[in-house]
This record gives structure tokens, C-alpha cells and sequence, in this order.
């Protein structure tokens, strides 16, 4: 986001709050910054607001933003200010002011309305000229479920109508791409916060049939690759889990301990500690190095209900899970065959942009030596480069643990989503005492390499969802033919027709219901089917099918065979580039 | 077990007993049972036994039956014989007498041993001619690890020396067969107690890459068998276990809560209650019913830590799940496909025997109506007669929900071991109100069906190691063909064949160390691999290769063609009969 663009948007949520407490003088003002797409501000107000309070709001801002106010600022002591604003009764700048160390504060101003604020602002409203509210949405103060939930508006500004509009429409096409809504509609997936508790998924057999092809590509890649597969348990003693650090390090997103015959146990939140298990069975010789265990591993981990979202963000999921114990020597080398290998099959999957930032060594709290951060850094930055991919550099934005590299994909809509991760660890195999024998015959630490190509099967697949707007491509659709008969006389053939196109492999459904063709295809594309297949008495008589394309509607009619002969071929699972 | 065999080999074990208060003075008698395949004693001694301690228990036993010691029946007085044991410092006894209630017990006495028993037992210790020590293990005095820990000696008697031989060599070839042996040596999984917990399995790449080959068959199955895949979350809140009932008829095989935003959790121990709540996302039809939702679900269950035992008692396992929906008017037809279904794919596993059980309705405790639970019983009794299967009536062993079929398997050594069960269940559906749309167009109570075929993978797993003494047939065999070469200038050739048969999908292993051949060939057999693959000069002239079959020996000179025509063809899935 430019500079410019967040003061203005900063601007609008400031209008946007003095709207507000024209028509709502009760409304209680919590804080209004600049986000990423746009503003919100945040009321503590009776009555959750209505699209109709929206748009009055709108136009009391339309009318502050033709009277061109300016914004005026104002220093003041902090005790003034928390006089000022308590009796006002804004109960919430008080607590800000409360938690602010500095003797003086800034105030912004404009049309008698006083806001507690940073700054800065464009000089005057008339500024503001494109703008518009979206949204209203719950939000406890301060993100905390224990607080007062208070009424968020959300808005967003621009500089140009021209770019308001596209803004808009992006928004519109994202809004019916919203996985939530097609993961409904299309049957993939539930969740259950009453009775089983929010972010946990329930796979419907639509989603998970694709869920299914997934993993079988990526097991099967994984396997033709190097990699092994292995399968861990969900719990382990907590002494697992102190061994490994994270207990220590990572408890705020892991549940509370149960337990079993007294003992504590972990849901655990990572597969790493039992993939080290595993390896630790038995001593491991450099020539068995890169060692590749490969787990398609479900972790839990806590989030806060607030911001659980579909697919996207959960409490539970399965990491497609990796972790390479690797020689120093050959880690440049294996690096760019991750990266390679992730990129192939997030391509294989139809993502053509990716983006790429690589997080460096913190500059104070790291563990480890400089020259192996430098080293592992040096790789990461060799694979990328001669992958020949956009990356931006995070400088000291890696872990304490270890530097790492994370793809994002590019969607239809242009939106970039995190998938990937390579990431450098330095700390587990110290704590585990992880060692290979080397050349010489001695005991020497590998490099582990944590990584993951979908991120998780969840997310993965909310992003195909959203991607393909649920119309996904033949060899993954959950349903990818679907057979009708115009009359019940041609039921015979359509029947036949279903068979054989069952008889070959293809998820193919038979629609013999007594209702008209029209509500039959109308069902079919709403279900986003790729080729619904019409049989009536021509087609009987010729041995052909019409065809009608998702997306493209009616494409003739052909022989069966030929139909088949073409089905087939795009039913083949994408070659991988690797 | 027939009673005069129970007779014979509970007076065997007094005869131990005898023979180690004669040898150890000191020991505390525990107790000391017949048990399915000979008897043991429990001691409470000093020291555990030694397996020449057990020699020497062994040749007192025989001092003794020579002498031909006949056995007394005594009646006393139940406080009289509490002075009587008490005296004698048997503080196991006492405390057994103290739970007993009759006013006279029996005590059974030979050549000056007395032992509290009901008997009945052989008339005089000459009887017991063929006997033999087996084994010493720890035991907990009524196996409650609160209590301590007594040594259990283990032994057996038959009547003619042929069947003792018998038994004996069954139980070396058993023993050659322990999955947790062969797991270990064949590196198929661990179990990690002390980091991880008891009873946790950690698969290892190449039993897990079986696993994958097991699943993968299972699912394709389902699919082509009109079942739907589904993915349910490990854990959900206590919520959901109060209406199933679980928490409140089956929490002693639960854990204990996790808490989420002081919510309570449960990591699960059944797969059912998450199926349901998909199932009732939305309203069925009649028509699609039956509804066939399967699951390689993983659950999580309490089992005593004294009765883990390697893959088949374990705390965590995968069920190979599935719950059917069906209308009553099918449940026969249903209940003879699911039938059919398991066996077909125990088959495909190379089991041939089968024995069933019929459980039906407990006389007293249970739910729902007579009239369904004989419906469902004789849709569970045709099913097995028209599948012509050997089968035994438990009559009142089913559960208080439902009647139920459990399909056990015979393996190589004729063994018996517990695979398949059919579960009706009147009970969920009620508790969850699980209904579909009738013919009517009203609300109709549906049949609940649960099945697992394998019953849980894990236990799966472990049956085929010990069925195949851990030499898996070549299309589930986790290295199926190792090449080797005889010396360094075959090695190009030798590659050649190694990367042509790779090619072809086969796993494949090149060993191209420099050591000798026969070194090779031995750790090849070592890993019980189905095929190695000799090349030599002679070999790599021709364009052939030598095989050496696993258990077979030396199957000659072939030309790579036909050797890889061969394996593609015994690589190919068992066709299922269904």
C-alpha cells in the first residue's frame, strides 16, 4: 500500500466516525485505521448497524466531504487529553490514553470532531472523493473474546474513481469466489462451531474426492521424487514435546494437556518431533542423506475464534509435510530440487505466478552458527535465482531457528496466497541429538529442512476453490460428467451411455429424474459440472451425445467414442515438470 | 479348550506351584489358572525367574509326577483357612478369601502343597506326563499396575506327547512370526514409550508404504462400490460426545479434556458422531439411501498399558470406517453387500478361511424395538448363509444398540484373529435425530449400519506380517526387486536394468556396493525382497538376468523383457469378486 493512499483511507475512516456520531451520538468511537484494502473504524453502539444505517453514513460523509472541512491538529498534554475525551464519555481513547507513555499527544480535528490520533492527514475532507462503505461486522475491542463486542464498519478510498471501480469489482467477483459460500453451495465442506466447535473441517464426499486426488498426486510425486512416506500419531507425551522446545516456545498455539494414566499428553501442533523419532531408530550413514520422510501429517493448533476464516484459517489441518535431513554439502543442491519440485506442482495445479520472499537471520536472538545461516541463506537465494522467480528479500525476518523461503501463488483474481514454505532449522536436530556418520566415519549433524508445498490441504484447497471459482478442472472435479435422458425412451441408451463412461474411471453421475431437460442442465451447471452429456433420440439413433461444456455451454454433438476418446485424455493428471 | 484338557492343565500348574515353593521357599503364591493354550502361576518372588530357574522348576515337576503325589480335596471353614493361609504368610491367598463369601471353600493339597481351588482336578500329579515351561513375564497381582508386580510363569500339558510336539512347534514357528520382531527387523514401524507413550505406532517408510498400498486399494473399493469418502477432525467438543452418549457409556476409553478457549474438547474415540453431523447438513430423500459415507478414520482410545501388544492392542489406530444410512426395507440387501464386500477384500489379501459370530440381542439391557432387533438379526443371519460362510450364534453377546456380525480370519499357522465387524445401531440415530424423507414425502427414522473390513489398519497390518511371516506377496511387498551387480564393469548394465524396471512403476533397489555377491543375495533375503536380480558379464551379453525368488531359491537366466513382462503382471492389485 503507498504512503499517500493510507493517509487518505485514514482520512475517510476519520469522516467516516464523524458521520457517525452526527446520526449516532451515543456511538462510542474505539479505533479507525487504514488496512490493507481500504479502512474500518470501530462503535460501541446499541444496535448492530443495518445496510441502511450504511448508507446514511454514507451520505452525512458525502455531505462533510462537499463542505471541504479541514483537519486541524492539536497537541495536547495526555492528562488534558483523557479529561477531554472522558468527558465526552469515549471510554476507549481514555484506555489508549491510559496505556500511552508520552507527555503529549496528537488530536485531529475537523467539523468539531476530535479524534485521538497519529496523523497524518490530507489537508482538508474535500479530498476524499472516492470512497465507499462495504461492510459491517462484529469485532471485540481490541481482537479479545473477553471484551464488549463492538460494530466495525469497514470502507475503502482511492484516489480515482477509474480505481474505486475496478476496486469494486474485483471485490464482487471475489464475493461470489468466496469459498465459504462455494464450499456450501457446491457441497465440499462443513463446519460445526455449535456442536463440535469452530475451525474444525468436515470433508463432504465432493471435497473430498478432491481432497483425495490431491494427496494421491502428491504422494505419488513424492514417492517417484526420493521422498518416503510415513505415517506419526496425533498425541505424545508432553516429555515429546519438551525434548523438542515446543513446549517452551510454541505453547500459546497448542491445547492443554490430557491425561493418560496420569501421564500429560499433546495434541500435537507439529509433525516434526515424530518424524526425528523415527529417524533416530536407527544410525543413519551419509549415504543414505538427503533422507526425505514425507507426511501428509493433521496438527491442531489454537487460533482465535475471531479470526478462524472457512479454509483459510482453522483450528486443525494436515500439513503436506516434509522433512529432509541433508549434509552441509549438498544443501544448496536439495534446496533447489524442493523448490523446484514445489513449484511444479503448485503449476501442475494451474498457478502460473508465484511470489517469493526469503526471511534472513534475525539480528539479535538466533541460534547457531553465522556461517551456516550464511550458507543456508546462500542456498536459498541460489535456488530462487536460478528458478528464475520474483522474490523479495525480508531481512531478518526469519525465525530464531533458521532462515526460510515462502511462495505465494497468484489467482485468478490476481490475489497472492501463501502456500509453500522451505524452512532452515538449526534448532531440532541439536535438541534431538540428530547426527548421520560421515565420510571419515564420525558422527557429524545433518541440516534439517522443514517444508511444505500446499501449506495445508485445508488452505490449498479453500485457494483452488476461490481460484477456480469451484469450477475446477476435469481430472479434479468431484463430478466430471453428468449423463441426462430428454425421455424416458432414450433411458435405455443414457444408461448405457453412463455405464461405459463409469466402466472407464470417470466420476460420472446419471440424471433419470422426470423433469424437464432445462431444470436438468440448469442443475448441472449450477453444480459446475465440466461436460453434462445429453442423450435423446438422435443421439440414441447415431450412437452420439451432446455435449454441453461448463462454461462454454453446447458444444454439438459427436460420437460416443470420440467423446470418450477425449474425456480420457483430459482426465490424465498434469505432468509434473520435475 | 475341552474341560478334561482344563482339568489336566490347571493340575500341572498346581504341580508348579509346588515345585517352586520346594525350590523357593519364600515365594507368594498369586494365582493360578488354565488358560486357552496351557496354564500359568503367578509368584510373588525376589528375583524374576531365569530361564534356568525354569529349567529347574521343570525337573522338580517331573521328580514330583513320577512319584505320583495324589490329589486331596479339603473342606474348611472360610476363617479357618484364612488362619490356615495366613499362617503359612500367603497374603495373596487372604486377600482372595477375604472377597470370597461362602461359608466353606475347597482347598486342593498334594504331597504337603495346599493350594485355595475349586478344582476339580487330575486324581494323582502321574497324570500330567506331557508338560513344558514356556515362559516368565511380570504381571500386576490382578493386573491393576497400582498393585505390584508378580512374576508369571507360563507352561502347558497335553495328553499324548504328539500333541505337546504339536504345540510346541506351532509356537516356534509362531514366535519366528511376532510382527514386533519382524516390524523391528524389517523396519516396518516403532513404538517410542518412553518420549512418545506406549501404544502410539510410528510407521516407518516401508510400513507405511504398504499402509499407502492398503489404503489406496480400500479406497478405490469403496468408490467403485458406491460408498462416499469422507474427512472428519480428530477432536471435538464434549458437546458432541453428550449427545452420542459416548462420554457418558464409554468414557473410560476416552481421555481426559482438552481445553480451547476454556471449552472442553475430547480427542475422539469413535468416528460415528462426525459422520452423522455431515450426514445431517442436509435433508436426504429416500432416494438416495442407502448412503454409504466411509472414513480411514484415526481414533484415540484408552487401553491398559499391561495389554498393548506391538500393532494389535494399541491407544491410537485407524478404523477403516464406514456408517450406511439405509432404509429398513433394504437392510437385507445392504447388509449381504457389505458382507460380500469384506470378504472380497480379505480376500484379496490371501485369507481364505473365514469363522463369524453372530451377536444378538441381550435379554435384558437394550433399546429399541423386538421387532427390529430380529429384523436386523435376520438380515444379518441370511447374509452369512447365502454367503455360505462358517458361523456361530452368541446368543444375547450384542451390544445394548444393536446386533452384530464380527468376521475373524484364519491365518498361515491356522489362527484365528478378529478382522470385520457389521454393527447395526439403534441407538445413534435416535440420539442424533437422524432422519430421511420417505416415499410418503414424511420423516422416517433410517437404520444405522457401522463397518469396518479391516477393522483398524494397524491391527491389519499386524496380522498380514505374521499371516506372511513379514514376506509380503510382490504387489504389496515395500521393496519388491533389488538389482544386483556381481562386479564393477556390469554395473552400468546393472543400472540400465534398475532404471528400466523403475521406470515401470515397480520399487526397485540397485545395490551397487562393493562387496561380494553372496553378501548381497543374503541381506536381499535378509529383507525378504520377492525378486533379486543378479547381472553379470554373461547376463549383460544376452540382455538378461538372473533371478532369485524369495523362498524359492535360484529361478535362472531370463531376458529382462520377459522378467519385467512377469512382474508387471504379478504386480497388478488382486481383482476383488464384488
Amino acid at each position: 500500500m503507498e504512503k499517500n493512499l493510507e493517509i487518505l483511507r485514514h482520512s475517510a475512516s476519520h469522516i467516516m466516525a464523524s458521520a457517525v456520531k452526527e446520526l449516532y451520538p451515543d456511538a462510542k468511537l474505539g479505533i479507525g485505521p487504514a488496512i490493507e484494502d481500504g479502512f474500518y473504524y470501530d462503535f460501541d453502539v446499541e444496535k448492530p448497524f443495518t445496510p441502511e444505517d450504511l448508507k446514511r453514513i454514507e451520505d452525512k460523509m458525502k455531505e462533510f466531504i462537499e463542505k471541504d472541512y479541514p483537519f486541524e491538529k492539536i497537541m495536547m498534554k495526555r492528562e488534558e487529553a483523557k479529561k477531554f475525551f472522558s468527558e465526552k464519555n469515549e471510554i476507549y481513547k481514555v484506555e489508549i490514553l491510559n496505556e500511552i507513555e508520552d507527555e503529549e499527544v496528537s488530536i485531529y480535528k475537523h467539523n468539531g470532531f476530535y479524534d485521538l490520533c497519529r496523523g497524518p492527514h490530507v489537508s482538508s475532507t474535500g479530498e476524499v472523493k472516492f470512497f465507499k462503505l462495504l461492510d459491517v461486522a462484529g469485532a471485540y475491542w481490541r481482537g479479545d473474546e473477553k471484551n464488549k463486542m463492538l460494530q466495525r464498519i469497514y470502507g475503502t478510498a482511492f484516489f480515482t474513481k477509474e480505481e474505486l471501480e475496478e476496486f469494486l469489482k474485483k471485490r464482487e467477483e471475489a464475493k461470489k469466489r468466496d469459498h465459504r459460500k462455494l464450499g456450501r453451495e457446491l457441497e465440499f465442506f462443513s463446519i460445526h462451531p455449535e456442536e463440535a466447535g469452530p475451525g474444525l473441517i468436515y470433508w463432504h464426499p465432493k471435497g473430498s474426492i478432491v481432497r483425495s486426488i490431491i494427496e494421491d498426486l502428491w504422494k505419488k510425486a513424492h514417492l517417484e521424487n526420493g521422498y518416503q512416506l510415513i505415517y506419526t500419531p496425533h498425541i505424545a507425551q508432553e516429555k515429546l514435546y519438551e525434548i523438542s522446545g515446543h513446549l517452551k516456545n510454541y505453547s500459546e498455539f497448542m491445547y492443554s494437556r490430557m491425561l493418560i494414566d496420569d501421564v500429560p499428553y499433546r495434541i500435537r501442533p507439529m509433525n516434526c518431533p515424530g518424524h526425528i523419532l523415527i529417524y533416530k531408530t536407527k544410525i543413519h550413514s551419509y549415504r543414505e542423506l538427503p533422507l526425505r520422510y514425507a507426511e501428509l501429517g493433521t496438527v491442531y493448533r489454537y487460533e482465535k475464534s475471531g479470526v478462524l476464516h472457512g479454509l483459510l484459517r482453522v483450528r486443525g489441518f494436515t500439513i503436506d509435510d516434509a522433512h529432509i535431513f541433508v549434509q552441509k554439502e549438498n544443501v544448496s543442491e536439495e534446496v533447489i530440487r524442493v523448490l523446484d519440485f514445489s513449484i511444479s506442482i503448485l503449476k501442475a495445479f494451474g498457478f502460473e505466478d508465484f511470489k517469493l520472499y526469503l526471511a534472513t537471520r534475525p539480528e539479535e536472538k538466533f541460534i547457531g552458527e553465522i556461517e551456516d545461516w550464511e550458507k543456508a541463506e546462500n542456498a536459498l537465494k541460489e535456488a530462487i535465482e536460478r528458478a528464475g522467480l520474483d522474490y523479495e528479500i525480508d531481512e531478518g525476518g526469519g525465525a530464531f531457528y533458521g532462515p526460510k523461503i515462502d511462495v505465494k501463488v497468484k489467482d485468478a483474481l490476481g490475489r497472492l496466497w501463501q502456500c509453500s514454505t522451505i524452512q532452515f532449522d538449526f534448532n531440532l536436530p541439536e535438541r534431538f541429538d540428530v547426527f548421520f556418520i560421515n565420510k571419515e566415519g564420525k558422527e557429524e549433524r545433518p541440516y534439517l529442512i522443514h517444508r511444505a508445498i500446499f501449506g495445508s490441504i485445508e488452505r490449498f484447497f479453500g485457494v483452488l476453490i476461490e481460484h477456480y471459482k469451484g469450477a475446477f478442472p476435469f481430472w479434479l472435479a468431484p463430478v466430471q460428467v453428468r449423463v441426462l435422458n430428454i425421455t424416458d425412451d432414450v433411458l435405455d441408451y443414457a444408461k448405457n451411455v453412463y455405464e461405459r463412461i463409469k466402466k472407464s474411471g470417470i466420476r460420472v453421475e446419471l440424471d433419470s429424474r422426470n423433469i424437464t431437460l432445462n431444470k436438468k442442465i440448469r442443475e448441472s451447471e449450477m453444480e459446475k459440472i465440466p461436460y453434462t452429456v445429453i442423450c435423446g433420440k438422435k443421439e440414441k439413433e447415431k450412437g452420439n451425445v451432446s455435449i454441453r461444456e461448463y462454461g462454454r455451454g453446447d458444444r454439438g454433438s459427436i460420437s460416443f467414442d470420440e467423446f470418450l476418446k477425449r474425456i480420457l485424455q483430459e482426465n490424465k493428471n498434469p505432468t509434473l515438470t520435475v
